[in-house]
């Protein structure tokens, strides 16, 4: 939608180094596919082990995704030394999360000084190969400078 | 707010043994601590492969626990053979999820025929034992009914 | 993002019908710009007894423009005889509501018999006639047949 | 839930003054029903030129009377000199807006020095005067103040 510049130069390093201190991806095997400006993707596989009661993907868990790309894309456009947090989000699940793979893909509405705003959107992959979008997610990330 | 009916007498079986399926409450040592006609909560010890990068809990397992109190809550007041999803919801992150247990509390705002919409909050016990929430929630569930 | 087969040939007509009883859209000055198969647009001009405090568009003006166009293009996919109502939306607003014209800008994500998922934009014109972005709404429609 | 402390005890002045220039609160005939710290209540009487095709009250309109208490409730807490802006909200639409009178009731969840939370939800009255609740809004507000 837009170009963004980053204000750090180095985002990427600070984004994966982040990415690999959040437990919960290990836990649930995701992985940072995709690092832009403004652009993040996340990709997990299913597991059995993080489903509701009809064998679907957990809403919880597409939120998760939805949300931790979010806050990487609105990331990659702070400065050195800021820290990002969610502080609401609202997500529509349009179809059952089923497929074997997910996907989590996330662009910068507005990147504010304290607050950004950001689209994730999560797709699911079928037996097939095909992609389709099963969630949308709205996002408010803050970015939190230490004093 | 509401003293709603059960449509179901057995609603608390019927509840309890759909819980029992929901392998991600499994996963993350989630259990279910109250279920009254139109109330639900589900509680959980704080767990480190369950943090996000700051080590608080992540955004996603609050989603996870707030999300699937209201889904409890709304079921607990459908017709015996329905099924619920969530079809969309919002969080609001009041303070960073902190804490040594988590308690998502929900409580139906309106019982449809079609569509359910639930108010659940997320309190985080501290130390010394208080309890002081983190997060509220509204969300969107749907009944299913078999054909 | 797809293409949408609407149900009913004469949706435009029936959308056009439907718009010209809704009472707030003459007060505001709005119109019906644009209706195709899952999309529409709303358009308006600023006035200023429809402002806030600070001078820009009242949010819930912002607000009233993306759920109409959210409305009527979940609308222009539903079977004749349908009638369709706001279950929820949430809007994000990405900077203040300025500027001498306002158009709101929705397609359906996901057009289900019962429930529609409905993204609306709001841009907003500035005195050079450039358009900027200035919320993004995220919306739930609800399909009702009459018995 | 909470009982706030103002920062600047004469709250009441500052938010009855702000109200006055809210030309759209004149617009559609909006009062200030009451302010207290963190929680407000605006009021507003049924009028035709305000309803949507069905004959209810349009879903924007009831979104502007919980979004203005929300800005307002978040607002009391606020010190002497900041401006308050709605950055994001979520409604739900509970029951059709019938009725001679409505009522959007907020109350702050979090106040915060940046961003506050506040839970806002709209009642209407019917012909016998018995109040029900037809919306619940989640909001957050920002606190800006002047270089």
């Amino acid at each position: 939608m837009t170009d963004f510049i980053p204000k750090d130069p180095d985002f990427r390093a600070r984004v994966e180094e982040d990415f690999a201190k959040q437990n919960l991806m290990q836990t649930i095997g995701a992985e940072l596919a995709l690092i832009e400006p403004g652009r993040a993707e996340i990709v997990m596989a299913k597991r059995d082990d993080l489903c509701q009661q009809h064998g679907f993907l957990h809403a919880g868990i597409t939120t998760t995704l939805a949300d931790t790309a979010a806050g990487y894309a609105a990331f990659s456009l702070m400065p050195k030394g800021a820290e990002v947090l969610s502080t609401e989000f609202k997500i529509n699940l349009l179809n059952p999360a089923e497929g074997k793979r997910f996907s989590a893909r996330a662009e910068v509405l507005k990147s504010g000084r304290t607050l950004s705003v950001v689209r994730s959107d999560v797709w699911a992959e079928d037996e097939t190969g095909r992609w389709s979008m099963i969630a949308s997610m709205l996002a408010s990330m803050i970015c939190l400078m230490p004093k």
